[in-house]
Parts: C-alpha cells; structure tokens; sequence
C-alpha cells in the first residue's frame, strides 16, 4: 500500500534548545530531571486528555514496576526481550549481602551478588489490566473501558530527546466484542486528530509497526502493518523526515482474551485495542513546536491546555 | 531520652477496608493498582503540599530510576544494600539475547542471561539533586531550595498497607549553611505539623532512625536517634502501638557536600537537610482516619485538600 502523506511542519525549537528547556543531566542518557515548566505541560496534557474519559471507564494508576510472571504470560519477554528491565537485588541472607558490600568498598565488583526478582519496570501502562479484568469474571456485554497510566520504561539509552528510557503512558483500554473494539479504535483516532489539532501540532497518522525483536519480529512487524493493527499519530520533534510517534491506536485482536482466559458472557475470548499517549513525547513535541517559553505559546494552545 | 508522648486516635477504618477502596492487587506484595478514587487523594496532598513551596525553590521532578554511579557514590549501597534495587537486562548481543528467550519458552530459567545496568530504582527523591547542585558552581550566599519528588522503591516486600515497595515521595531540599538548614528543619517541624492538623489526623513527631544495614548499621541508627539528625510525624493507619512515619525531618550535616564536593562561597563544604513527604502514606493515613469513602470525610478535611 502506497499512498502520498501529508507534509510535516518544521519544528520551531532545536532538540538541544527543548533539552536545555525542559530536561536536568543526571549521567544516563535517557533519564533526565524534569522542570517545573515541562511537568506543568504533562500535567495539562494530562487533565485534557481526563475531559476525553468516557463516562464508563475505570480509573487504575500503576506503579513502574509489574509482577515479571504477568509481563513474561503477557508475551512481552518473547516480543520485546531486548528492551526488558528486571528488577534484580542482592540477596541468599546477610552475610552474602555484607560481603558484596566489601566488595564495593574494595573497588571491586559487588553486582554479582545480584539475583532477579519478581518484578520488572513496567513495560507499557496497560499490561497488569488484562489479568485484573479477566479475574472479574464473563466481560458484561456493553464491554469494560479503562483508564490507565504508569511510568514506563524500556532499555534503550538514547540521546535523542524523543527516545527516554523511562517515560509516562496513559492510555484508554477497551475490553469487549471485536466490532466495539473496532468501533473504539476508529472513534478514537478521529478523537485524537482533534486533540492534536487544539495542540497546534503538526502531524499524520499512519500504519506502524512494533520494534520486535529478531528476524522472525521482524516479519511479526510487517504482517502487523499489512493488517493495520497498529497506527501511530506521528509529529516531527527531532526532524520532518523522521516524526516521532506521540500517540498510538492498537488492535490486539483476541491475544489479550486468550492469554488470560478473558470471554465474554457467550463464552468467546475478548477481543482488546487501546489508545496511547506518551506524555513526555507529546509535551517534548509541543515545546518543539510552540517553542521553549510557554509564555510565548499561541493562546488557543495556552487556552487548550489552561496554561 | 525519655518523655511522654502524646496519644493517638484508634483510625476508623481496618486495613483490609482501606485496602479494598485504594488498592488493586496485581500478584506482588507492596506492588499494587491504584484507585481513581485514591489517585485523586494523591493529587489534592500534593496541590496541597506545592501551596507551601518557597518563593526561591527550584521545581526537579525525577523519573523512577536513577544512576547507579550516583546512588553508589552517594552513600545508599553502603547504608542500605538490602533495599536496593537494581535494572538488569538481557545483553550479550542478539544471540545469546535469543537464547534466553529460547530458554524461557523451553519452561527453563532465562533470568541467568540478566547484565546489570548503569540503573538502580530512585531509593530516594533527592539523592540525585545533590550532584546536580554541586555541579552548578558554589553554593550562593542564600543557598538553595528544591522541591524535588519521584517514585521510590524499596525491596522489602510486605502485606503491610503501609509498605509499599514502590511509593512516591514528595522532598523539599535545602542546601546552605548549618545555620540555614538547622533553621530550615525546625521550621518545617512546625510547619508540618500545622498540614497534619488541616488534614484531620492524628499524629506525633518523634526522634527517629533510618533502617540501616547490619550490626555497624543499627549502630549508626542509635547515634542518628542520640544526635536527633532525624525525626518523623507519625501516624497510625494499621494501629495506634506501631503508627507510620508519613513525613520525616532529615539533617545530614555536611555529608553530601563532602561526597559531591558542594561547597559555599566560603569553601566550606555545604550542609543539607529536607523534609519528606510519603505521599503514598499519607493518602493511606487519610483513608484509615476518615473511613474509606471521601464523600464522608469531615468537610474541613476535603476543603483543605479541595475535594
């Protein structure tokens, strides 16, 4: 499938000049300190996204860390292995964690005493619901919405602005029969191209793939975009030849529904799709866009976001 | 040392009843969803809490992991190696990344593949400020004010409502001279003590120790509690005979200006101290004082935090 895409519009601000802004240096690429200016755009970004909550969702803030078992059934381990982070800690009793601490105080090396625990950084914000939901029993017929978020994290030091190893996801999940989580996914990037438009951004939504590992991922992706599963709402923030996803709208079809024994009260698996927003690349894009002093912003934008 | 304290109130709801209106069980002990209902709590305490922000502080919010170099340099390893938790991913490059995951398909264990990475879990909300203010230059004759808050995470899983093993935490940090940052303490003292009253619940303030590791470590513990370097506001949400440290008072003396060589214009190195607020504890404090329904609540409490 070809077809033209739209033009993307410079950004205004340099990703040096937006770092400068709105990130603090803390020895990792890819994990920053946040100014109190660019919290106050999550934040905004935030309460403007809560006006677009249906009135039957459920609201389920996550904690980033999730139960490792739950990301390993979910099929994330095997999709993803490379950008997996586990939470390890020193353990086998106090003796064995004293002597790692000698280590350390000795220059030498204490992280073998490491061992794996039961949690991992939570990969994306709307994993740990899928279980929680199918624990509830037979999915009601009108289907669940949920309203999730957590930090989130993946291991791929970066310095490009738009790639942090650690960063916020909200995102709306949507639980039921394949035609109302089809008819969600659709709304929903109307719904988005709307919410872009009040941001003044500049962007296009196009068939996306995600980054699976390995050759057999590889072709996992290009069937995903053959079937249109995943879309994504690209805007430049670095560069317009190379936007950056801000939002994405995925259809996971029965996957979710199987691997939890998920069904609906006809007894079928639950199909699933969920909209996301990555709120740091969305507040990276606006001051991208808008540029560096909020101060300056158009002031349907300020208005927009109540800045 | 020894002086009556004051009593405390019996809290009106049991942990298993608050539990059921907040939290969200996800498999992990400490590890748990978070209501719509309890995140809006969350919110209202830290509206509440940036109400008493100095005019002069600098606003750094930190994501939930940070430098391993930094939290080993700042001293947490050495105090604290049985809380910390470290990332660890698969590395070694694609093969032996994909022989892990064969492994874990195999139902064998995979988690030996696992590298430690430059990351630990943020133990605490301000350890990374402190080499971000040394890097600036000498501390100003004013010194310095930050309002700094991060999910932090401790490995000490629990069923405990109020031990989570990740939690936000919410610092105002002070950096300057004994004088200005003993000042800073006791005023804070005071201060925090008027936010617990608007909030309805009881509490004591209390000389106390940090849980350091070790029999060198309780030691340390002892002389912190002699010196009265710490003290907490304490409040009971599982019982009034162990009530819970939901905000603590900390002087650390001059040891973070002589671990990241901060010193004033005067070239002596710079003391520090902040106050804590366990945002998570003190949403749970709300909920076991005032019953578990905000609709309930004493209306100058939900005036207080606007809810």
């Amino acid at each position: 499938m070809t077809h033209v895409l739209p033009g993307l519009a410079k950004p205004a601000a340099s990703p040096e000049a937006v770092f400068d802004a709105v990130f603090r240096p803390t020895g990792v690429d890819g994990v920053y300190g946040r100014s109190g200016a660019y919290e106050s755009v999550v934040e905004a970004l935030a309460v403007m996204i809560s006006r677009e909550r249906d009135a039957m969702a459920e609201v389920v803030r996550f904690p980033p860390v999730a139960s490792r078992a739950l990301i390993e059934k979910a099929g994330y381990l095997k999709s993803f292995p490379h950008l997996l982070g586990c939470v390890c800690a020193l353990g086998g009793g106090n003796q064995r964690i004293a002597s790692a601490v000698a280590r350390f105080e000795a220059g030498e090396t204490w992280t073998d005493g490491l061992e794996p625990s039961d949690l991992v950084l939570t990969p994306a914000a709307c994993y740990p619901i899928y279980p929680m939901a199918a624990a509830r029993g037979p999915v009601p017929r009108d289907g669940l919405i949920f309203d999730v978020a957590s930090d989130c994290f993946r291991r791929e030091p970066s310095r490009d602005i738009d790639r942090l190893q650690s960063f916020r996801m909200r995102e709306y999940v949507r639980i039921g029969t394949l035609e109302q989580t089809t008819t969600f996914r659709e709304e929903w990037r109307e719904r988005a191209a709307a919410l872009a438009d009040r941001l003044g951004i500049s962007y296009r939504i196009e068939a996306a793939s995600d980054p699976f590992f390995g050759r057999v991922g590889a072709m996992v992706g290009r069937y995903q975009v053959e079937q249109q599963l995943k879309y994504e709402l690209v805007v430049p923030v670095r560069s317009t030849e190379t936007p950056t996803a801000c939002m994405s709208f995925n259809y996971h079809r029965d996957h979710f529904g199987q691997t939890f024994d998920m069904r609906g009260e006809d007894g079928a698996f639950a199909h699933t799709t969920c909209v996301a927003f990555g709120m740091d690349r969305l507040a990276v894009a606006l001051f991208a866009t808008h540029g560096t002093e909020i101060a300056k912003w158009p002031a349907a934008v300020r208005s927009a976001l109540n800045l």
